[in-house]
């Protein structure tokens, strides 16, 4: 049955999932309150690149579009740890061959609406989502031109981000549970030009600097630069707040990060423009009221450290296109279907995003967490995807999140209580606690 | 100095806290969504009587209103739990004299707004607060005729309740943290009238049907009846949603509560006609943005269990005011130190409170629950003030509650740990512990 389907925000998540419904036939509208970032530069704050792996992947190429992402990427096979001191010490994040993707956000967006638009979906630009009238099924949207429209759809899909418009609608309803937490973190975006044409260092990893309490990250991007990202306290010492003047933001880099200064020729005019941005979790239940579907970070928004925001928004994406097609028709059963399946999947990624920020800002250098990488490896090639690291469940499979997290809590135990013991002990107690 | 104080909100907390300004010399608007409840009934879906305790009389002894608040009370000395066979077991609260006080909400919010009047506070009724102009320090609110007024002021205090809508605009400020936690359990009220020109059940106890996953509770009132909350699921079985009519009704409440509904004659038509309500958990910060400072349920609402929503709100107008004689003047000051001296005691009764559900419907008729109730009681026989049951340092003393929780967690282990040890060990392992 072709159904009418809004979709709000033409984001990573909004586009994707437009073709997986047009191309069972549906009638997609998407609502963007932006105007097409197609035509020209559009703001934002949001990271400009971001790490696709296996589960994005598995997404794209549901709807065929995998070759194509992966022409625009620029492969990370590792974590290349730079110390005090500039010395340089490459993590592979898997086995050979398994490497997460840095991808501009523009790009692949871009790609994901001229398919959707290829597919029949109507893409209307400059168009803010006012309200939800849930018992009339209708959406309440203001026009480029400023007047209000009242649209009616047999399902109305949010995917409009952290800050969505149509969440602020169920949240007005009774036993809406909702938090949104702050980190106190914010971070700022710089950039590394490239010197005599070429990249200034590796491209093929996702450069880091640990610095125990706030870290600076750097992904390659097509153009030959890096963007880094200094994620850091907003108050303290040190802190955003701290840093007031060109000198105090010199001596600090200087200082803190040696080897990155000489390759930023303008940093201080990039620290004093770009702005200092802050970093959200939320978490809401229910996702459904009726026909209408909260999806991707409008659901559930996470902090950026295990790069799966988008990769999550998109298998979100995968899992309810399989509840579609075991359920064809009967949209009350599958979006409650979905929300029950992966509401659980959502928080567990969520606390793993969290946990993975203090890894990689201070554990990364931290000797026991390079004997465990260690162990681990040999458990790994030993047993096989029996013991899989965290790292591997998350990013180069799709195990659903929650099992993931799971495992790792067993993983934690055992490394914590058996040590010494041979990896066949190891291995034992583990198989005895995951089945 | 004399300032201009706007508070929203002409409840319980909001009242009082006029007073303590308006008795400094501030000159004091409330500004009130509903109409004035002095001129008639007011509806609103919140308990009709609450138990104020120690807290609570502290704050209005402070403004010359305990005696005439205790005029208008019913003393509970201790909980009355109802078996299913109908037998009586009497819990006392504390020692002798220790009691808690069921009383009106209707009639101590009168009282406090006459105070308020007297003390020259104005109270500004069907005043609806739309937003709040932070920048601006400006608020605007909708008048009585639908128009706009945006008014000025030195300070503004939301004292709007569990869903403040001056909350509403700090929650839009960057890294607010926000969360509201809904229960899965709802409460209808119920009513049982006199018999015979006199109480129904002895009038001097908190009645408790405990019946583990949910319970029944009843309060006194100076006009002979008793007002009854069921605290019950919303889905499941049994539940609110199960009862879905007169005879499963009857027949649930026949089987559950046999010794109440001869009590009810009018069961049916209450169950029926009064409203189901949901129960919340409402966590915020920073709860001061420039000069607006939230308050009470605004800042931290919380479950009814330890009876404490009222005392909670009552104590942060102690809190306050103390913090004000210290600064006197100084606003910037006084807000931000009353949030970080406050919030932790905050998220304190907000998880005693959740905590003290289970105990209410389930471990009240549990025999480990009651044989610790004998230990702590010899505890304290012996030691006095150094060995105090939780329930007596949230009910019956000013320790703040974060505090009283600490302690609960070092009895509750050391309990767990020091099973069949004498006093003397169990007050040695604690003392060297709290210390």
């Amino acid at each position: 049955m072709r159904e009418k389907i809004v979709i709000t925000g033409a984001g990573l998540v909004g586009s994707l999932l437009s073709i997986f419904l047009a191309k069972r036939g549906h009638q997609v509208h998407i609502y963007e309150k932006r105007r097409d970032l197609r035509t020209g530069q559009v703001g934002g704050g949001r990271s400009i690149n971001l790490a696709l792996s296996d589960r994005g992947l598995k997404a794209l190429d549901l709807v065929g579009l995998k070759q194509k992402a992966l022409d625009q990427v620029i492969p990370m096979k590792g974590r290349m740890i730079h110390d005090m001191d500039g010395n340089l010490d490459l993590q592979p994040y898997g086995n050979k061959g398994q490497v997460i993707n840095s991808i501009s956000r523009e790009k692949l967006n871009i790609l994901l609406m001229n398919e959707a638009e290829m597919n029949g979906v109507l893409l209307h630009f400059n168009y803010k989502c006012e309200e939800a009238v849930l018992h009339e099924r209708k959406l309440v949207l203001v026009s480029p031109n400023g007047e209000k429209e009242k649209i009616k759809a047999d399902v109305f899909i949010g995917a409009d981000g952290a800050f969505s418009a149509l969440r602020g609608s169920l949240q007005k309803t009774d036993r809406f549970n909702y938090s949104q937490d702050y980190l106190e973190h914010g971070y700022k975006e710089l950039s590394i030009p490239p010197v005599n044409g070429d990249f200034a260092m590796d491209p093929n990893a996702l450069h880091i600097w640990p610095r125990k309490s706030f870290m600076l990250i750097a992904l390659p991007n097509l153009d030959k630069t890096f963007t880094c990202t200094l994620f850091f306290p907003f108050e303290g010492s040190p802190s955003f707040s701290e840093l007031d003047n060109d000198k105090k933001i010199r001596a600090f880099f200087g200082e803190t990060f040696p080897d990155a200064v000489p390759l930023m020729p303008d940093l201080l005019k990039q620290y004093n423009e770009n702005p200092t941005s802050s970093l959200v979790t939320v978490r809401c239940y229910p996702w459904v009221n009726d026909r209408f579907l909260l999806i991707g970070d409008a659901s559930h928004a996470i902090v950026p450290f295990y790069g799966q925001g988008m990769n999550a928004g998109f298998e979100d994406c995968t899992v309810l296109s399989e509840i579609i097609d075991t359920n064809e028709g009967d949209w009350d059963k599958i979006l409650s279907e979905f929300q029950e399946v992966r509401k659980k999947d959502a928080d567990a990624i969520a606390s793993l995003a969290l946990r993975n920020f203090i890894e990689m800002r201070d554990k990364v250098a931290d000797e026991n967490f390079l004997s465990r990488k260690k162990i681990e490896k040999e458990l790994h090639a030993k047993y096989g995807d029996r013991w899989l690291p965290l790292y591997s469940m998350v990013t180069f499979s799709d195990m659903p999140y929650s099992e993931a997290l799971r495992r790792a809590y067993i993983q934690d135990e055992i490394m914590a209580e058996m040590k010494g013991a041979s990896l066949n002990e190891l291995m034992e107690s583990y198989e005895g606690m995951v089945s």
